[in-house]
This record gives structure tokens, sequence and C-alpha cells, in this order.
């Protein structure tokens, strides 16, 4: 284990050294095509290129290296994460898996490996889409599934992503031949820290990911009627507040109920024209809900629409349910995570499967490739926050599992 | 009855001309001091000494009109309500006091009666505080509860009410000789729009008014953990959210439970950080509380306090609870509404006691002499708001109440 905490200390060391390039002095902050991410992701180069890989920066700014297989028909293994962030974000969302897979090449460069497959280690551009409000710029040019259309996409300054291109030195014309074609994809692994505490609270370094959650976000919009706080007796209120906070607590305990296979969250609710001695008239909230199980999720969503309008409807409120935007769930591969299970297994871990409710690159790549992933465990939960944190021991945990998982991968292409 | 529709269609056209003049070109906005206030307190000046009464702007700007009695040893009977309004306000809620009570003092004019009382009529500058966020500044000058500091108070744009003064060419050293010295106060009466909808309801023209509602105002602060809607499981979350929402309906429950004595209502609600997909981690809102029992309001303030921290405490939620503001209960004249009652009565109404939930003029007055009030039925209880609206009718049985009232009262002085 030694060895494994003094790789993990010197990815460490690496994470620390991107996360101090940074747009703003307080956390951290590299949104796709800032400087800070231009200097970010020139390290990054740097790095693959002292590990002895093929490097490029491709046409949407993903770094890539690449460790060529000998052989005429081999096919591309992909280890990647991200390495843009949010606005003030923490130190290892996305980097801890590029710089572990990095550590993982370096490993099989010095040992003079000769690899059934290629293996193609990526930092994706974009994966929060904070500048663009798009969702995975970098993973869907690699896996074809670009659309042109959002070349046109202005972010808040009015600048198109066709401009940041240009501006990053990359051709938009270009981006049709970075994809890796559907025929030459073996797999993919990405580790990312959990963003949940469930590896916190039960003591355990990481976690296999069985699915990505698909998602509902729906807006809700309650009509009451205001009033005069002090001159409208209790009998004759229509108020739309406490027929919404019926909902978040129906919500809450519908979730509950469930809990093993959906979250349900109103994080949202804004009172029109508020005002401490006025009843609410109206109110906006907004219902995120996410299962692994595609036909839970349709049936959840039913269910509280039920619900909701029942309780509006008891109130003699009105209620408008608007979807917003969905997303269908998206299921790891099997082999991959048969192949991962017993990595974990065999390095002295319970085999933990976790279902992620947030979105990763996962989600575009399993639609072309098998595709898994490892969780690892981060301080309470805590993500996109500057008090994101990963325990050395946790780091060097999640090493000596991947590095299994990849051993037993090359062994079974051999 | 044609009598009164006839009066009551001029004191209707004064309220329109009235209401014609404002600070902005949508509703009605003539809060303390500006252009539009002024213009619209020469115009009620106007018509009080059309009406052959001595009129004076005191030093806080109000309008004043007094018809006086022969007697030597008379008394000094007040009738009067405000002229000035909140943004956007509609056209009732306070010169319909004002010109009701005009009409009264131009027939006993017209009648040349002989008063057992001086009678003045009063339309007070500030009852609605919204310039200088304060409370009843020309009543409380009349009735010598001025409070000298308040002269230093800025508004918005950092004019101080001294400064004010002095642009409507008042002057804030005489404040203190424009006040009713107690001893000569004989009683008091105001005609105002209910403001809620129980008149409306339940058909009715006017209320007698019993008594002004006391108020808690309170800021209550749940504090949970934020954490990410995806990903944090139902059964480990702390949502601030959920926790408010249960004692919204908390408060909702018990102000239905004890309806006939107090109203409840959280009319703001705040989530710090709010998105869609983050748990609320920590939310604010308003609690306002109001009865006109003194004692009832301080139980409900406790036992909901209490049932508050109760539901916070089971959902490991923090919760501070800060008292901002408080107002004791205000109770109108036995003897006087006695009189309005049988006024009332005598008119063909049933007699409809009211506790008025929205403060009035009448708050400081009754700190020193004896005050009713008469509540007339608006629509659907909308104030505030361009919407308020009185029907014809409705003024005209108003008029004939408060007629009916003055006249008992002088019979009973004379």
């Amino acid at each position: 284990m030694a060895a494994y905490t003094t790789r993990a200390e010197n990815i460490m060391r690496r994470i620390e050294a991107l996360a101090a390039i940074s747009d703003d002095s307080q956390g951290v902050t590299r949104t796709f095509g800032t400087p800070a991410f231009l200097a970010g992701s020139a390290l990054v180069r740097s790095w693959l290129e002292a590990a002895g890989l093929a490097t490029r920066i491709d046409g949407i700014g993903n770094v890539r290296g690449r460790l060529a297989s000998p052989h005429p028909a081999a096919k591309t293994f992909v280890i990647a994460s991200h390495i843009d962030t949010v606005v003030n974000a923490g130190k290892f969302d996305g980097p801890l898996g590029v710089l572990l897979g990095l550590d993982l090449l370096e490993q099989l460069v010095s040992q003079q490996a000769e690899l059934p497959f290629h293996i193609e280690l990526i930092a994706f551009s974009d994966e929060e889409g904070c500048r663009f409000h798009t969702t995975y710029l970098g993973s869907k040019v690699v896996t074809g599934a670009f659309d042109n259309s959002l070349l046109q996409k202005p972010d808040a300054a009015g600048i198109t992503l066709a401009d940041a291109l240009t501006t990053m030195g990359a051709d938009a014309q270009q981006l049709v031949y970075d994809a890796i074609p559907a025929n030459e994809w073996l797999g993919y692994f990405e580790a990312h820290i959990e963003q949940g505490p469930v590896l916190y609270e039960r003591n355990i370094p990481v976690a296999l990911v069985t699915a990505i959650a698909g998602q509902q976000r729906v807006e809700l919009v309650f009509g009451g009627m205001a009033g005069h706080a002090g001159t409208v007796p209790m009998g004759m209120r229509q108020d739309a507040l406490c027929c919404a906070a019926e909902v978040v607590l129906a919500v809450e305990e519908f979730g509950r109920e469930h809990q093993q296979e959906l979250v349900a969250t109103v994080g949202k609710l804004d009172i029109r024209h508020a005002a401490s001695n006025v009843i609410p008239g109206q109110v906006v909230c907004t219902l995120d809900l996410r299962s692994a199980d595609a036909a839970r999720l349709a049936w959840a969503y039913q269910e509280l629409q039920t619900q909701a309008q029942a309780i509006a409807h008891q109130r003699n409120i009105t209620l408008a349910w608007n979807l917003v935007q969905q997303t269908t769930p998206v299921t790891c591969d099997a082999g991959l995570n048969t192949l991962l299970a017993h990595a974990i297994a065999d390095s002295g871990y319970p085999v933990v499967p976790l279902v992620s409710g947030a979105g990763h690159d996962t989600v575009p790549v399993s639609a072309i490739a098998p595709a898994t992933m490892l969780f690892v465990r981060c301080y309470k939960g805590i993500s996109h926050n500057p008090l994101e944190n990963v325990e050395l021991p946790d780091l060097a945990a999640a090493l000596r599992v991947a590095e299994r998982f990849l051993s037993k991968l090359i062994t079974h292409h051999s």
C-alpha cells in the first residue's frame, strides 16, 4: 500500500497545482475557455507530454494523450474526466479522474507494457456547462454527438461558442474529425468524487457506479389570492404558500417512502410580490426528481403530479405543472462493472453499488460505448464548494482499485 | 335614501378628483410630501375652505378644518382619516373618510346647527408611513405623541423628515403647538374601507370596529445542510425548506383553530442560494401574528414559537426566532361604539362587530381620547391596489350611518 500512498501524494500535488490556477482568488474557477482554463489545460498537457503520451488539444479544447497498442486491430479504451469547473468550485470534481488516469498511464509507460488496446486519456474541456448552459461539450465531440447549432450559442457576455473556440486557437470546422468512431471504442472508465454523503456516512473509500439517474425537472406555479395579512380571516384565505408548503412536504414524504429508488427535491420557491403583511397570492417552485429506473421515474412523476393537483384542488388553488427538462437514466456496462466489482473486492473493500444522482460524461459516452465509473469518498459529500475534499488514503484506495481494474481489462483482452 | 345617494355621488366625484392627482400615471401614488401629495392637500383644503370651515395646514402637513361651537367650555370632536397613499394605491383608502366627513360638516354648516362641541375635520398627512418607514406621523402630532428624533430620519433619497417639512413650507419647531391638548378631546370618528373581505362575503355595507389588532412580527431563520439534489439520499437530508414548510402549515392550522381571535401569516420566505438542483440549506421567513386580545396574542406567540422549535428540533434543523416588531391591541371606546351600533341598527343594517387587522390613526388617538371607527365594504376586500373599489350604495349607507351617529352624539351632548 505504501507505493499507492506515494503515488497518491503525487496525484494530490498535481490536483493542488491545477487548483492554484483560477480565474479568481477565492476557491477554484476555471470555466470553459477562460484564461485560467487555458493555463490549466496547458499544464495538464505538459504532464501528459512528460509521461510520454502522444498529446494534442482537440477542436473543443479537450486535452488528449494516447498510449498506442502495437496490434493492428486494436480498439481504444478511454480513461477520462473533466478539467473545467463551476464558479467557486472545489479541487477534486473532475481533476481527480484525469490525474488518477495519468498516474495509471505513467505506470504502463514505465513498465513498457504491450497493450492489447490503445488507451486514450482525456481531460474533457466542458462537463459543467457553466459558460454556455450546455451539457458535456467535450465528451459529445469525442463521441460524435456534438450539435453544431450550439456554435452560435452566446455566453452571458454575448460571445458565441464559435468565437470562444477561435479565441482558444481551435477550429470549429475540425470538430467532426475529433470523434472516436463508434466501432473503435472498447470502453470508458472514469473515477470521480461521489458528490454525495453515502461513502462518507458508511466509512467506505470507493463505490461502483451502476447507473446515472434520469431526471425530471418541473416548474410548479400555485395561484391563490393575495390579501392583507391582518384583515382576511383564516377561513377566507387562498394562501398559495400554504398550498406549496403542503406539496413540499408531500414531495418529501414520497421521496422518503421510495428512497431506495429515487430522490425528490424542491430547491427553489419564490413568492410573487412577497411582503410580511401580505398573504401570498402566487408561488413558483421547482421539483427535481431523479431515479436510475426510467419506469419508476415516469411513475413517480405522474404520482407526484396527481398528489400536487389534489392538494391544490382541495385548497381551491390553481396549479400549473410545467415540465422543464428531462433526461433518461443511463446504465453502466454490466461487463465492465463486473470487472470493477472484482477489482474492488480484490482490493479488500466492500462492493457498494451506487446510482449517481449527478450527471457525468458517462451519460453521452454510454450511448456509444460500454462505460463504468468509480466513485471516491469525499468529505461529507460536499462538492461544487471550496470545502470539497478527498483524503489521501481514499485517493490511494481509488488508485489501487483502478489499477487492478485496468490490469484485469488488459488480461481479459490479451 | 335618494338624498344620501346624491351626496354619495358628490363624495365619489371628490374621491375621483383626488385620485387623479398622483406622482405616477399608473394607479394612485401620493406618498408624504411629494408634489402630488402637496397638490392633493391644496385641493382638499380648498374644499374645506369652500365649505365654510376655518382651515389651515399644520406643521406636519395635516389639512385641518374647524367648525366651532359657541359654548365656552366646548371640547373638540375629531372626524378624520388620511390622504397620503402607498405606492400604486387605490382611491378609497383614506380619502373616503376625509371626504365623507367633509360632507357631514357641509350639512351642519348649511343647517346652521348650534354645536355642543367643536368639530375638527382632519386629513392626516402620513398614515401609511411609506416614505420614512414611520407610523402615523400626522395623528401623532395631533395627539401630542410625536417623537422629535424622527425629524432626523432620512427617506430612501437621504432627505430627512426635517428637510422634507421645510420643503413643504412647514416649520418643524411648531409641531408641539399643533397638538390638541388631552383635556380638550371629546372623541374621534373615522370611516374607512374594511381592507378585508368579511363585509363583501357577508353582503353587508358597513361594520362597527371594536378593536385594532395588536401585532407580533417575527423573522424565522432555519439552518439545515445544503446538498446536491441528485446525490444526497432522502434519509440523509437536513432540508431547511421542508422544515419551514412544516412550520408554515403549523402556523396555518393554529390560525384556523383560533380564527375567532387571531390571524397568522407567513408572507415572505426566501431560500438562501436557491437552485433547482440544490437541497435548501437555509431558509428565512416571516411570521405576522395579530389579535385584538393582548393576552391571546402573547399566548399564541409563545405557542407558535414552541411548535416551531419542536418541529426544527425533530428535524435536526437550527431555528433562530427573532421578534422584529410588536404593537399592543387597541380597543375602541365602548360609549362611542354603543352610539355607532345604534346608528347602524337604526339605519336598517345588521350590526357586525369587526376587529381591524390593519393599523389606523385610531391607534395613537385612542391613547388620548375615546375613538371609534366605521368600516365600509370594499370589493373583495382588496386594498393597496388599483383594484380597490367601493360601490356607491355602500358609500351612501356609510354616510347615512355616520350622519345618524353624529346626530346622536350632538343630542347626547346638548
